[in-house]
């Protein structure tokens, strides 16, 4: 597998208002997207620090997977994606050296970026993003 | 606070050898150091992806801050650490503006940077570390 750089950083919130208020007034980054995926049930906000994006994520319903998270481990990050090249091609070769796969094909995420997850249960704990961008 | 960007990830992980394993034969990073930082009971390795190292550590004691990290949440993301210029400056400012330090003044971390770190409870979840690199 190919990885360039990890891509973005999902970091679970509780409150997406107040949280981009934190990145932007305190860290000095700067929100330049919000953004609702409804199928994973989260509104999302974007900031990116150097190579890397910051994505927030808070839950629009408590069962989603965001209102899950927070419920049984608080807030905090919640996944590391890495841009990779050829992403089916990752995923058959991960799945292959013994990772469990979340998602077996890329679908649609975020920005208009093709993902898919691996399981932390095989990736050391570690909720873990592969994704490409089909324009590159 | 200016940031350049994401400096590394620290991940508690509780096999030191078995996840270097993982991050080089699955996701095809190469460990490049091995290091102990005695004062933080831990043993890290250190992987590069673009600009961000990922860092792994495993706790020399069950008592240390990653063992306690494991034993209540599990293996995961630790904490995000970014390069910022001025990092005393960046303390004061963040100080200023309501959050807790868990440094109050840099202190010497792996890989010859100065850290400091600011508490989870005023950074929204996020255990986060501020560094700067002595020699740029």
């Amino acid at each position: 597998m190919k990885a360039t750089h990890i891509e973005h950083l999902g970091i679970a919130v509780a409150n997406l208002e107040e949280s981009i208020k934190y990145y932007e007034e305190v860290l000095g980054f700067k929100c330049y997207s919000i953004e609702e995926v409804k199928d994973q049930k989260v509104k999302t906000a974007f900031f990116k620090v150097g190579q890397t994006k910051i994505e927030l994520l808070e839950s629009t319903s408590p069962d989603g997977p965001i209102g899950k998270f927070i419920e049984k481990k608080g807030q905090g990050i919640h996944h590391i994606a890495f841009a990779v090249e050829g992403l089916q091609g990752a995923l058959n070769e991960v799945k292959e050296k013994g990772v469990r796969l979340i998602d077996e094909a890329p679908r649609p995420g975020a920005e208009g970026l093709n993902i898919a997850f691996l399981h932390p249960k095989s990736t050391h704990g570690v909720l873990t993003e592969l994704c490409e961008d089909p324009n590159n």
